[in-house]
């Protein structure tokens, strides 16, 4: 049976991912990765980067983990006449645009998610799937 | 005359019929009563139901009991354009799409509210609707 | 191995021990349980109970769960003069008076934590125990 | 002329240090480092570390940073009768006992601070230390 919450060496190296990724695209990132309980367990902002995104990477991160999917999934059904408009109101502050994506362990069970944010959200999202990459 | 307020006996009553209807659609879902003042009276998050969704089925439940309506007949008037756009950043955050519904006595009076947060918002508002059921 | 998250069989099990225990007491209280990441699991406020002790359950509980102790061990060390004065500024608000206590496994692993508000805080901390017992 | 603002690679240095210290300590620790802006630059939580003591980190770095002393000093200060009675209560909530530090650089400069958070008072602010004499 897998461990089923994220350690910090798995967060860490996730991160660390994520950091090779961004420097490849251009970017300059806020990554931040939490536990299976939303908790907050490994963060980095490279030098530069938005510092609006300091929260946003977070709340990324928890959103994933609160909902069990990227979040961008979720914005889609939040937009103006979906079935989930405004939940961004929830948990003291969602944030549903990609970027950030649940994190799994061998057996499929969440364990964490990793949140990114600091350029496009396509750009957002591929250093985030990195992160998740580097623990598969 | 009937009681102006739930009881706990009542509001444990609607979170265990909730229960059995959302095993029996299977999904895992959190679920608030709320009481006449719109205070939390119970709830229960079934075991690997979304950890998001703790603060949306209380919301939910809330805003029924705010408006004394259902909580998607708030989002069909929160929309763009609608006369309540945006009343979600009201009373520390609201949630407007179905799931949450008030709770009558005997007499037609509201005693209180149920909400449901944890699979579609169809699913939500038919395991909330089977907690009402549960106390007629 | 046991399992290292408190399910929601366990947490009202806890719930119902500690109404028990409430209404021999003569009590009427609000009683929270939350799990291994802090997330509220289970609640019931007895009817009558203080409306002001729905939040101040919650936070033992998390409080309990955030520092892996009784919430009045906490509670000395938080007072003037003391070594962590004022912590209660923290997360949001936390409560270190007692009445929160955490729950561990078989194996002494914390799996989650109760919270009791609603009487004096002997009483509060004799109801969360009858509630850690039941699970013992 | 040194930088006047701590990089992430320096902030990673002392998170890294930080935990070489905990360890030998035996301790688990959140360790967190914000920059000149007091801004979250790098955050490590060790498995298994107090789920409190994510949020206390953070506050302790900040409060460093803002005041550009130890937290303890303030703490000196904001005891009952004291010039800074309750000062707590600014900037969404400060943490006035030790364990957040300062960091400058080789002109006096305070580029950043340090938060640890997860045993004693003392082992805390040895930790935070360690962080800080990384990067001397």
């Amino acid at each position: 049976m897998s461990a089923t919450n994220i350690t910090l060496e798995q967060a860490e190296t996730a991160v660390k991912a994520a950091k090779v990724k961004a420097v490849e695209l251009g970017t300059l990132m806020n990554i931040a990765v939490v536990d299976a309980g939303a908790n907050l367990t490994a963060f980095a902002r490279m030098d530069g980067a938005w510092l609006g995104s300091v929260d946003i990477a977070q709340k990324k991160a928890r959103t994933a983990r609160y909902f069990d999917m990227p979040t961008g999934e979720v914005g889609k059904l939040s937009q103006p006449g979906g079935s989930l408009f405004n939940i961004e109101h929830s948990n003291g502050g969602l944030i549903t645009f990609p970027g950030g994506i649940p994190i799994e362990n061998a057996d499929g069970q969440i364990i964490g998610a990793i949140g990114v944010s600091g350029s496009t959200v396509e750009n957002d999202n591929e250093v985030a799937q990195a992160g998740v990459d580097s623990l598969s």
